[in-house]
């Protein structure tokens, strides 16, 4: 299953679209950074991160103890699915496939809803799909529900009005364990849904996961954090390893949340460029593009999977690299994840993926 | 727990002894490293670390698969344990305290074997007593056994040769899964002691875990790997997160299996100043040192335990710090761990020992 995942073809040249990270970054400042703490990779980083920790509490209005920090977000998967030890989940799919993996190795066992094959979310429906679902399967309903917001590969977001009507739904005795993975949700800038979030992990047992991967263009370094429900953040806390970070990890985490001026600019080339390239997408026969609420597009190919497949060889010849969505449940070959880039790559993808379509064109279904 | 963990006390100018890293180093080498990569920490890191898992099993004549990475060893005490999930376990104590708190995540019954507070160790009595502890509390021996090699923070070192008689001693059914901590066994060269394990773990159940952290000086990457019998390596390796290392460790990895010069300094620098170290201790009334295999030795002051607590805070006032052993079951407040350190350093923490211990001499027990 790892395999599946994307960033994983070495190509001279080649532009890689198969993995969500954005194009704008700081390089600069970062190696800075590195430079002036090289000493001390030298000495054991904080046992438990809480310098980094409290200016990620102060960001959020929360105590240091709140937050839970991870060796990137995955790792954080992995700790809550064996920290909480769920008898049973509901994912709703297709989504991010380590939820699954990460908890089917705590033995939970595992229903799956097709929530993000529509295109408009209707959240008392997804409430309702969800509810009959998990008791066909368990009886009742499932103790934890996952999703992640804005999805990956999908793209759909969900507000948090959305989430309060979704977890309205469900009877007292059933309510679910929410753990939403945020992982791309700082590409735009949601005030109200933060605030409105927070209030809720103090009415319902909720979990949110954050990447700074994602953010702030670090894949390499592993920073990811968690913070939600008190109760569940302690038992969540309980489990983590000492010494879980990185020095250059640690030392990176308080510098990232001043950067307010850094996500409004990302904010800005994300709705840009997300735009432009939805909006070129539109304009060729044959494709069909989901709304992007993040730093990357689905599209879907109105073609045979053989011809989807050709289209997708043919434009690694060309130096352009989508990421196949086949490991992403309910997802066939038609379906292709394509990260935003700057202007000038967007537009040879763009370019590229016309001029390989004139050769199928009569194939539209 | 975790805060009894050395390397914590922050003072201007502290030498600090508590922490149990060595003081010959590469910077520059390490630095250009970094420097040389410093792009591609905004990338993905390799998901599996295949590169630098060939690399250390090139050093060890083992194949890629035969290698799990961690971030740090700590990562990988806890990996065994929720892997191999052990109904039962025994640790050989006193010893480092994260296997006994791994084991505890995962449910399995612990009992304790005081092994290491004896000076001469006979594997076969050891065998002996870990067996019949075992059957007292569980009706049998234990799953597994539990120790440090060379041990943290007595210093034993147990040979290959006498591990198999450790080992032949059990009645078939009841051999244990040994899991040996060599985070410390690369601060001598021992290759006898290496070819013997390879053989022993093609024969018994035998995971070793080793950490870069202390042979490189580079607590502040988290890097450490495991290798052993292979039906528990694969095992091991299915519960193995993605991209559970960071780029640096991923890079540095590589570079440090070839730096034989680099260890073979390492050992002549051990061997001078632990038998230094070891000397100025034995000539000095009311102390007494153990033998140290590692970069670390440890002592027990023959003084109520009131009055090593006082000589422990007057070396802070004289900037040396000492790990205290508290935490380690069976030592109290009598026990000191000190790190090895350069000449100069070494004279100084004497020189401060000798100068404190003038105000207490008439208490010696």
């Amino acid at each position: 299953m790892m395999n599946y995942h994307g960033g994983q073809l070495k190509k001279e040249g080649l532009i890689d679209l198969s993995v969500n990270i954005p194009q704008i970054k700081f390089e600069n400042e970062l190696k800075a950074l590195i430079y002036d703490s090289l000493e001390e990779m030298m000495k054991y980083p904080e046992i438990d991160g809480i310098t980094a920790r409290r200016s990620i509490g102060e960001a959020l209005g929360l105590s240091e103890s709140e937050i839970v920090l991870g060796n990137g977000a995955t790792d954080l998967i992995y700790l809550i699915a064996r920290a909480l030890k769920f008898e049973s989940a509901v994912i709703l799919q297709p989504t991010f496939t380590e939820y699954e993996r990460a908890l089917k190795q705590n033995q939970t066992e595992i229903e799956h809803v097709a929530t993000f094959m529509e295109r408009d979310l209707n959240m008392m429906h997804v409430s309702d799909a969800v509810l009959k679902t998990a008791r066909l399967r368990f009886g009742r309903m499932a103790e934890a529900a996952y999703f992640c917001n804005p999805n990956n590969p999908t793209g759909h977001f969900i507000h948090a009005d959305e989430i309060e009507k979704f977890l309205a739904l469900f009877p007292e005795n059933e309510v679910p364990t929410l753990v939403i993975d945020e992982s791309f949700v700082e590409f735009k800038d949601r005030p109200d849904h933060h605030e409105k979030m927070k209030v809720l992990t103090q009415k319902y047992p909720i979990i949110i996961i954050r990447s700074m991967t994602k953010t702030y263009r670090v894949p390499g370094i592993r920073i990811g954090y968690l913070f939600g429900s008190k109760f569940l953040i302690e038992k969540i806390n309980k489990l983590r390893e000492p010494w879980a970070l990185n020095h250059f990890a640690l030392r990176m985490i308080p510098y990232f949340m001043k950067q307010s001026a850094f996500r409004s600019d990302l904010e800005k080339w994300v709705i840009t460029e997300s735009t432009w390239v939805e909006d070129q997408f539109k304009g060729i026969n044959g494709v069909d593009v989901f709304s992007a609420e993040a730093n990357f597009v689905l599209i879907k190919l109105d073609y045979e999977v053989e011809i989807c497949e050709k289209i997708y060889r043919d434009l690694i010849d060309q130096d352009v690299h989508f990421r196949k969505c086949l490991d992403f449940r309910g997802l066939d070959a038609s379906y292709y994840r394509i990260a935003i880039s700057t202007r000038e790559e967007n537009q040879k993808m763009i370019n590229a993926f016309r001029s390989v379509l004139k050769a199928y064109i009569k194939s539209v279904k």
